[in-house]
């Protein structure tokens, strides 16, 4: 039985080797602290990840295994599953090449595929380069498609999560305009079920869920848009239903500042820019001096997949990779919520 | 000329008296400070301002002025220049009514009228309640075209300003569908026009404005949503051939967290919510345990007027009126920003 003293195996995917993925992966690695926490496995390059340890000046060191039966779970001996690199000349930090987006998309295949076999636990994933990834002849937009498709899961959502805002997306990755014709009642439902389902992996007992209206003050009972009366109340009151403690449509400039200070537990957001302004604003700090984010502590957890997934919610950085400034904030707690939600 | 030492008059209007209005201008009145930065005269009924300076406990008098040639200034004794109400008894705090409605509007009708007559330098608006508006027979959606309309101002544009966040909006009240519609060169090009001109007018000299995208990662190059490239780069193209430092498309995403990191004096939202979304996380603290917003910061100035207008950024707050506890944080806030605008 899982309790709080079980260690999760959790697989950390280095992510694109041109970007800050493998150094703040070294920097998580090289914490004694993440070992307390659970058994972590590094998947990717070892060349790699050893020229990563010596940009942050990490006396630790690589263990390169075949499976996950030989793993040490050693502090100072980075278990690495280590895959070619088919032209490792190309890779260059700070550049798109289609083998860094190959070596990238490897090691997420093979993160998934251990996972569903269940030898790891949960999965964890550093940035990857969507146009890397496309060069390389991958056509996903991201680790959630990958994750998706090599799961077969038809319905997904992507939750954000911090300490203050834990918001998921009705839809993601599409045009405004088709945002809005995305906004029907099953999918609503759906989102609201699974993050009440997430929230509760999470260890909230009786979440306490937000949705945001669509249009400004809601549509301020129709004077601007009917999504909320046509199609979002019906699959909140669905919600309810089946029992699911949602409340809304909330005013989407309100939402947010009401979970934030602790309202809900966590919202529905009807599209990307919804939830991803409000997040990005609480969770990132851009340091105008020296011209870079300071603080990037946002997670992205897939939730309605057979397995655990969470990753850093920042990009490859590609402007600061190898220069040891990245901050492996946002990655230790994508590693902390794997541990909870493995718990679970 | 005008210089630091020049003291505005400053013309308040009490709002709703069903609301908070009149308790936070009695709040604001009852403050030394603000007669050393400006010379305010409040705008409303003598009666509501008196119970108001009664439900706070205030020991300052009212001194009743036909015209504003008879207001001493002189902390102590507001000068309120006094507006009949036809029905008073049918004004109860927290309730919506077409008595209330209407004092409110020729409230700032009144205003308004010595503005344009040159009476006085600036106007600060407390908040409005819509439906005793329309009950009073009077069709505006709020303030900022209330005072479109008196002023025969065909371009003007709501600016959300807080210490953190300058944000102007392309539009605000129409549904999203609609707000997409509304993502047109011309329009967009005004509005960062606006926005120089307004950050100027508070002092900044050589405003870095940060234009939003449309749609998620501004587009992503295309694939999903093409305003970016149809719209808003040719009018980003064309403001800054007019000598205007506007850069962007940038990703919805980054430009408040950049902002607020000092990286942008000014945004401009492409929709309602892309602004108030985050200037309201921003500037808005929700207390859980007393069940009310503990701080609201957020300042409403409406650009392209040919006369200064500012106002608090939240409503009339039906549900603690009357009780002596809203916050005049906001109000303080606008009347500091109507001084600095009217010695530009």
């Amino acid at each position: 039985m899982a309790t709080d003293s079980f260690k999760p195996i959790v697989a950390i995917t280095m992510g694109d080797p041109a970007g800050i993925g493998p150094e703040i992966a070294a920097m998580a690695f090289s914490r004694e602290s993440i070992y307390r926490k659970c058994r972590p496995v590094l998947i990717g390059n070892a060349d790699i990840i050893g020229a990563a340890l010596k940009i942050i000046k990490s006396g630790v060191k690589i263990s390169v295994i075949k499976n996950i039966k030989e793993a040490g779970f050693r502090f100072g001996a980075i278990d690495v599953i280590n895959l070619g690199i088919e032209n490792p000349g190309e890779v260059r930090m700070g550049e798109v090449s289609a083998a860094a987006g190959d070596i990238a998309f490897r090691s997420v295949v093979k993160a998934i595929e251990m996972a569903m076999n269940g030898e790891t636990d949960a999965t964890v994933t550093c940035p990857i380069h969507k146009v890397a990834l496309n060069l390389a002849g991958h056509h996903f937009s991201g680790h959630t498609e990958i994750f998706a498709h090599y799961t077969h899961t038809p319905k997904y959502a992507m939750l954000l999560a911090d300490k203050k805002l834990k918001v998921i997306h009705v839809s993601t990755h599409v045009s405004l305009r088709q945002a809005c014709d995305k906004v029907k009642k099953g999918r609503i439902a759906e989102t609201i079920s699974l993050l009440d389902e997430g929230l509760k992996k999470l260890g909230i007992t009786s979440p306490r869920i937000g949705v945001a209206g669509l249009n400004p003050h809601s549509g301020d009972g129709g004077l601007f848009g009917n999504e909320e009366a046509e199609e979002i109340i019906p699959a909140i009151e669905e919600a309810r239903r089946n029992g699911i403690n949602a409340e809304g449509p909330v005013p989407p400039d309100s939402l947010f500042a009401l979970a934030a200070g602790g309202r809900f537990d966590g919202c529905v957001a009807m599209y990307h820019d919804q939830g991803h302004i409000p997040f990005k604003l609480s969770g990132f700090a851009w340091d105008d001096k020296k011209g870079r984010m300071k603080k990037v502590n946002g997670v992205n957890i897939t939730l309605g997949l057979p397995v655990i997934r969470t990753s850093v919610d920042h990009g490859t950085a590609f402007e600061i990779a190898g220069k040891g400034i990245a901050s492996p904030g946002a990655l230790l707690n994508a590693i902390d919520y794997a541990v909870k939600m493995s718990r679970k």
